[in-house]
C-alpha cells in the first residue's frame, strides 16, 4: 500500500509518494504562485496525485490515504481552510473540493491538516517515539509545533493549537509581530538567532569576530556560517549562542511545567547543529523545571524521524489520518 | 450508589460521602497534623470511610468508587505517592496500603490522584462542560490547576502537569520560589494580588485608601477587604486590580496559545468576586490571544460545578475513576 503526502507551502507545493517504511518512492512539485488561488491549487493538487499516481503505475485500490498540510487553520468538521495567512485564503471549502476533483474512490481516503501538526505527527510516527505525550517544537522563521496527547493531535478550538512561539517570557520585552511583547520566538526562533548574531557582530568585538569576516549583512548571515563560528570556537558565536541557549531553555521550561510530555523533540534547520547546544539546553532545564527533583523527566531530544528535512512536510501529511 | 471523596489537605482531611447529582449527604474530617506520618494517615482515611457507610447505612456494595485526592505527585500504576512537599511524603506507597486497610471489596473501586487534578475533574464532571479540552486555572496561594485532553486529564510524566503558575512571563522579574524568574504565580495568585496591594498601600497615597483604613498589615489584608475597597471604587485597589488583571490575561493568553482549550475555568476564593474582573480579562486576552480573529476561541469562565468551594476537594476526588 501507499500513502500519498501533500505539503503546501508558501513556496511550493510538494506531493509524494510514500512507501511502506515511511520511504519516498516519488517526488513531484509545483510553485505555490503558479497555483495560487483556490481552484488553481485544489486543480494543481489533483494534477500532481495522478501524476504521481501515474508515474508509479499505481491504482486508487493501492492507496491507503492521501494527507494535504496547509499552512493555516484547517477544520477537519467542515473540510474548510478557516485561515492561511501566507496563501490569502480565508474560508475555503477546500477539503470538499480537493476531495471532488480527486473522484469518489480516494475522496473517502483523503484528509487535510495543519501542517505543523502534520510535521509533528511525521515524527511522531517515523520517529517510532513510545510516548503517550509528546510535543514537537519548531525553531525555524517562527517557533511553532504540535502536541499530541494520548495518541493523538491536539488541534484546539480553533485549530491553531500549539502556537509556542506566542507565549511571552519577557512581558516587558520587545514587540512582537502578534502585538504582544517579548515572546517566546522573538528570543528562540532561528530567526531570532541570526539577529542576535548579527547584532552581536555589530557591537563591542563584532568586528574581531569570524562571523563578520564572513557577513557584512543580516541576509548573508546564515545558520551554517553561525554555527561554523561557534565550532571554530569564535567567542562572540559561542557567546550569543549561550544566550539563545538560555532563552530557549526558560521556553522550553514552561512548556515542561504546564504538559510535561514524556517527550519534547526540537526540529527546525538548526537542530542539524543540535550537537553544540542540546546538552546546555538538557542542563538548562534539569535545573529550572519545576519537577527537577524526579527520575523520568522529559526526555529532550532533537528529530530523528525523517532523515531529509525537505521530506517531513510530505511524510507527515501522508500520515494525518492516523491521528 | 455513592460515591466517597478523600481530599488530604495540608490543615485537614476532609472526607464525604457523595450522592448522585454530586451532593454530599455527609461530611467528616480530622486534623491532618493528627494523623500526619504515612501510617496515621492510611488508617484515618480507612477510618472516615468506615465511618462515613456506617453513618449512612451503606454496604460497599453501595459504592460505586472511592477516590483521594492528595497534595502532591500520585503515580498511579504504582500507586505511589512520590513526593508530596506538605506532608513530607517521598516514595509512599499510598494507595495500595489504602487499599489494604480498606479491604478487598472497596480496594477495587478505590483510586488516587493529584489534588489539583481531582479539582479539575470534580469542576469537568459537575460543571457538566460541553468541551473535549479543558483547562482549570485555580488562583491561590499559587497558581497551579489541571488540564483535560479529549475526556482524559493530563498527568505529565511525572504526575506534575499543569504546573502553570510556573511559567515564567517575566524571565528578568522577581524571584520566584521554585528558583526561576518572574514565574505566572508571582503575578497572578492570590497571594500575589495581596501583596501588590499591600506594596500599594504603603506608596504614594497608599494612607488614603480605604484598604489602609482597613488593614495595617499584610496579614490583615484579605480578598474581601481588597475586593470590597474595589467595589466602593477605591482608587488604589481600582488600579491595583486593573494591574493584576492585565498580568493574569498575560498568562492566560500564554496558555490558551499552547493549547486552545474550548473552556477555560478559573477558580479559587477570589473568583467570588470575578464580577469585578472577568470582563476585563476575557477582554484583555480576545486582544492578545494569537487567533483573535475566530469566532470559536476559548471561552473564559469562573468554576460553576460546585457551589461549596469547601467541598470541591471531596467532590472532586470522589469522581477521580472518572477520568
Amino acid at each position: 500500500m501507499y500513502r500519498i503526502g501533500i505539503d503546501v507551502g508558501g513556496t511550493n507545493i510538494a506531493a509524494g509518494l510514500v512507501e511502506d517504511e515511511f520511504r519516498i518512492f516519488s517526488k513531484k512539485s509545483i510553485k505555490t504562485e503558479e497555483a495560487s488561488s483556490p481552484t488553481e491549487m485544489i486543480e494543481a493538487i489533483s494534477t500532481l496525485v495522478k501524476e504521481l499516481m501515474q508515474g508509479g503505475s499505481i491504482d486508487t485500490a493501492d492507496i491507503e490515504a492521501i494527507g494535504v498540510g496547509v499552512p493555516g487553520t484547517a477544520e477537519p468538521e467542515s473540510g474548510k481552510v478557516l485561515y492561511a495567512n501566507n496563501l490569502g485564503f480565508e474560508d475555503v471549502p477546500f477539503l470538499n473540493e480537493i476531495k471532488e476533483a480527486l473522484g469518489k474512490e480516494l475522496a473517502d481516503k483523503t484528509y487535510f491538516d495543519n501542517d505543523a501538526n502534520a510535521a509533528a505527527i511525521g515524527e511522531y510516527i517515523t520517529g517510532g517515539y513510545d510516548a503517550e505525550n509528546f510535543m514537537m517544537v519548531t525553531l525555524g522563521t517562527g517557533v511553532g509545533g504540535g502536541i499530541i496527547i494520548n495518541g493523538k493531535v491536539v488541534r484546539g478550538c480553533n485549530y491553531a493549537a500549539a502556537e509556542f512561539g506566542h507565549m511571552t517570557i519577557n512581558i516587558d520585552g520587545c514587540d512582537c509581530n502578534c502585538g504582544r511583547k517579548g515572546c517566546f520566538e522573538d528570543y528562540a526562533s532561528a530567526t531570532a538567532l541570526m539577529e542576535q548574531a548579527f547584532e552581536a557582530m555589530n557591537g563591542p568585538g563584532g568586528r574581531d569576530s569570524i562571523l563578520w569576516e564572513r557577513a557584512k549583512t543580516l541576509d548573508d548571515l546564515t545558520g551554517e556560517i553561525f554555527f561554523d563560528a561557534v565550532r571554530k570556537r569564535d567567542a562572540l558565536a559561542q557567546k550569543v549562542l549561550e544566550t539563545y541557549v538560555y532563552y530557549l531553555s526558560e521556553g522550553l521550561t514552561n512548556l515542561i511545567n504546564i504538559l510535561q510530555p514524556q517527550v519534547l523533540v526540537l526540529s527546525g534547520g538548526i537542530t542539524r547543529a543540535a550537537d553544540l547546544f542540546l546538552d546546555k539546553v538538557k542542563e538548562n532545564v534539569s535545573k529550572s523545571v519545576y519537577s527537577r527533583n524526579s527520575s523520568r523527566n522529559t526526555e529532550i531530544t532533537v528529530a530523528r524521524g525523517i532523515e531529509d528535512a525537505g521530506d517531513v512536510g510530505i511524510i507527515g501529511a501522508a500520515l494525518i489520518d492516523k491521528m
